[in-house]
């Protein structure tokens, strides 16, 4: 948990300069660590630059690297505690482009799996997915705050 | 340009072990860039481990650097040739878990934009996408092995 405040050089329409952009779990330096509150992928978090910067490569090199150890700790949380099918990793911001990476565990039971999570809906999952988790999201994000301590 | 041919260690019933999987690119030690044939998204890259390795995370920590270098000098290309709208990088692997990422240019003129390629198709685009490109596919590839050598 951390409480957000938007940095200096925050860019007044970003709403990724402006807001969270979630639960707060995780903030250390120029990055920060949210869970997203999503009801077909409840295990889904974001590792957001705090720099209204749009573009993976436009980081400096060493940023470029935390970046991605970030989001490697990440996903081995959700590997190691939920054994999900798969994980998904993206950077897209093709309507907010301030850099935010997409970690998502994905379950063969979930409402679009194979396909992606912007794709065309596969079932209805019931009883909700959350339930399903092989822990709960409190847990996840506790977690999630000792591996990013260490990472 | 390369010839493909499968490691000593390939997955039977793996496709992107047993097959290059779009136009080669470029390849040194475990790694390889493909240009993916796709009329929609002309500019459309893949990065790929030659190892069946299903997550990012199960890679060791300087193949994880190497492959975000890869990503980076490819985007970084996409950047400079064609001007973007948006860089698009993802990991997925819920249809083939052998670690992929794409590296794809979207435009604001695309078919999906600003639409994930794998969301719902927003419009029509005539003429063909590949003629609206800053430069030739031929050049593009000159331009990914030249900074791939040198990334």
């Amino acid at each position: 948990m951390f409480t957000f405040k938007p940095p200096s050089d925050a860019v007044p329409s970003c709403e990724l300069c402006q807001q969270v952009g979630g639960q707060p779990v995780w903030a250390q330096d120029a990055w920060r660590v949210i869970r997203v509150n999503d009801t077909d992928f409840p295990a889904f978090y974001r590792v957001i630059y705090h720099h209204h910067v749009a573009e993976f490569s436009a980081l400096p090199e060493l940023q470029r690297q935390r970046c991605m150890q970030l989001v490697g700790a990440v996903e081995r949380v959700l590997v190691d505690r939920l054994q999900p099918t798969k994980i998904n990793l993206a950077a897209l911001g093709n309507m907010v482009p301030h850099l935010h990476w997409h970690v998502i565990a994905r379950f063969d039971w979930d409402s679009h799996f194979p396909q992606p999570i912007w794709g065309m809906r596969q079932r209805e999952v019931q009883p909700a997915p959350v339930s399903r988790l092989a822990c709960s999201l409190g847990d996840l994000d506790t977690a999630m705050v000792a591996a990013l301590n260490a990472a």
